[in-house]
């Protein structure tokens, strides 16, 4: 059965590329309004491939915003283990468009990479589980495992509804462990699995001062200009040691051990690796008493996303806007509750603000962080079949991004979540020339058709087949 | 020949009105690259209608940039004072579009007030003084004073090319007083004749740190975000005292007299009004040590106009840009060098940036600031112009605002320069909605028309007519 599946997904892997071309050609931005009907028809397009390949029961439903795609194969037995493959269809924003040197939703394929919005992140490493289930269920007819789809369609823009939704459909998810391929790996050599992922609050802060722009040289002087105003808001974020500002961000933070530190420390990403992959003149030192890898990974960081108001069109205009708006987010670390966090950023973004204008902060969206243990048989199992499909076996990292599914799973149902990851460092997540390293694509779907039937194995279900 | 050229004003003012809405539906803004060809038609639509009001030699001037149309009526004789009316066709950027209640292009009546961009700055203005041409050369046939149009296309994009066009045609521009309408007055009842403007330093700043927009989760608190180095530095180019914080930048500033400074703060402009007339919750404190009239008029200021990178549409994207730009600009006053500013302003910038990225600041345009002396015969002349329709005297400010050509004027041909304005404060300049109080465009024809008289009469060319 394992052999057949294997034998399968080496002979269809034109046909496996071919259907990641038509998912990537709907252009799935959730948080762009005027996508909503992308969203749709990519949900769409789930249901129909899923039942093509013949899982069960694939549905979309409805939520307050993007619909959740659901599909099963629960025909393995009683005492095989239950695997919920989580994934998201949607994908960020593509601007700066005229940076991309392709269209980003004209998945091209330049050498062996595969070029487009959402060929990593995460359409490409979730189809990777779908071209899986379907070498099993072309050749067997069935898979070693019970099988549970949930693709959602908001992980792009903090995953607002899925709370609920797991909430309202807790006995349908009611899953053993849950999968995931969502998180880059070392190199095309080196897997990784990841066994911490960050919190996340994203807010919006706007300084709003006189009713309509100004001509900064009849008013300069005497209005303040909100984005003068703005920028030194925002400098104060961070104090001179690189710390995040605000009052009360740090009261969580559990400090590292002496034993943690070590661990992420010996990482093969070095600063000079870091400095090679992304180009930049110097890295930053950052706060200070962390290492690189500390800061990456363990310790909360702010960054400003993007400051609207006035002008920055080509040339000139001499403006004091009224309005001056700026996009920032927090990665937080486990123990940091998103909630309280985001209220200290709104109090002091709030007590900041100077008397000539009007500020105000809200909530963008939230993800709690997460720590995978990482002494599971779940994990295990991801290690060998890694190990068999690359020839080493996976380190154990801290990722610095934030999948909000991760705390979520963890917190209800009490199951071990496995970051098995297919990307590279260099796919260009949220960047103009995202791409997707097609070796590691199909390598991908080997590395999953043997975990279902190792996992299988490890809980004997496999004998009783 | 007087009377009749007011009747003839007061006659045609609805064909007035018509025509400056048509020259007003020409987007001609000469600071964005794909209104070129608006621009060319705007110099054109002003050739055809200076040659049909009865002007000679009209003509477009190819610059560098955008063309300077040239128009002239020589027929008053050698007695006669000749007076060089500047203007300018092009007009500032439209955005935020989305805050304009009516189309920008599309001029719009509402009560006495004409909505569109340019309706005041300066379409409007400039229309006062061929209306008020007209009016003599279709009644008396001939006009009081030799006059001179000079128009020009770059006014609001920093009159780049007009130093040098005015280098190359010094006797066809040759003059003896300069008349300008592009300034406000008090308010609908109360004149003001400007009697300095401030210069201007426009400058962009970059800031580059990797090569590729990154993933703030996987680089956040490694790779240092431009956007948190930009706020950062923008931030610093202020102290707490509300100063520009640019080493050397008030050395040539000239203190304030005593009787300056009375001058300046008898003016009838109230915090009150201001705050009334800008809507702000409070009026900015500003530079420490000067009322708002000082700060307004006679000292520098610096402001962020606008900060490009990263993510400003709808919802959440967790970017670190590779680049952060900002447009920035300070007004100068009189004996502040914009050359050595500039490079002062480039020096200091370029020396803030932190090793994680490479900064660059260059300057989009430059502006010498200018004092007009108050005690010559043709600024008396606009005084009882004034006051013969507005029925009371002006009175004397400094105005915040840049018009490049006063300097270039006064320094080259060492003539008077009249600032008759007739906009408003509340027109919005450079803002969604901006408008024009009609009655005041009648009145400035009005004003306009006594003034070419009161002029000649002064020199003594009306009796010899």
């Amino acid at each position: 059965m394992l052999d057949q599946a294997l034998a399968y997904a080496q002979a269809h892997r034109p046909e496996a590329l071919e259907a990641l071309k038509q998912f990537i050609r709907i252009p799935s931005i959730s948080t762009l309004p005027e996508h909503k009907i992308d969203m749709q028809q990519a949900a769409g397009w789930l249901v129909e491939k899923m039942t093509a390949i013949g899982l069960e029961h694939a549905t979309a439903y409805p939520t307050a915003g993007h619909p959740v795609v659901y599909a099963d194969w629960l025909h393995a037995g009683p005492a095989a283990p239950t695997v919920l493959v989580y994934g998201h269809y949607d994908v960020q924003p593509v601007d700066p468009l005229e940076e991309w040197q392709t269209p980003p939703f004209e998945p091209t394929l330049q050498g062996d990479k595969l070029y487009a919005r959402g060929a990593s992140d995460d359409k490409g490493q979730l189809y990777v589980h779908l071209a899986s289930v379907e070498a099993y269920l072309k050749t067997a007819g069935r898979l070693p495992v019970n099988l549970k789809f949930m693709i959602e369609g908001e992980e792009e823009s903090g995953s607002v509804n899925l709370e609920q939704f797991v909430q309202e459909h807790g006995d349908l998810l009611q899953t053993d462990l849950v999968l995931i391929s969502d998180t880059h790996i070392l190199d095309p050599q080196t897997p990784v699995i990841i066994t911490g992922v960050r919190g996340l609050a994203y807010m919006e802060i706007s300084l709003r001062g006189s009713e309509r722009d100004l001509h900064s040289g009849i008013y300069g002087g005497v209005v303040e200009n909100p984005l003068n105003a703005m920028v030194r808001l925002l400098a104060s974020l961070h104090d001179e040691q690189g710390r995040v500002n605000i009052p009360g961000f740090y009261d969580d933070v559990l400090p590292l051990t002496p034993a943690e530190r070590a661990a992420i420390n010996v990482g093969p990403v070095t600063d000079e690796s870091l400095k090679a992959e992304t180009g930049v003149p110097a890295l930053w030192t950052g706060e200070t008493g962390y290492t690189s890898a500390e800061r990456r990974g363990a310790r909360p960081t702010l960054d400003v996303h993007g400051i609207k108001g006035g002008f920055t069109g080509v040339g000139a205009k001499t403006v004091i806007p009224a309005v001056a708006t700026a996009k920032v987010s927090m990665r937080l670390v486990p123990n940091q509750d998103p909630y309280k966090i985001t209220q200290l950023f709104i109090n002091h973004v709030e007590r900041l603000a100077p008397p000539t204008m009007v500020a105000k902060a809200q909530t963008i969206h939230l993800g709690d962080g997460a720590v995978v243990t990482i002494d599971s048989p779940a994990i295990e199992a991801a290690a060998v079949a890694y190990e068999q499909v690359f020839g080493q076996r996976p380190l154990y990292l801290r990722e610095g991004g934030s999948i909000p599914v991760v705390a979520l799973f963890s917190k209800k149902f009490k199951v071990p979540v496995v970051l098995m990851g297919f990307g590279l460092p260099d796919d260009a997540l949220h960047a103009p020339n995202e791409r997707f390293h097609l070796p590691n694509f199909y390598r991908g779907i080997e590395t999953a058709i043997r975990y279902y039937d190792l996992v299988a194995y490890q809980n004997g279900a496999q004998a009783a087949a």
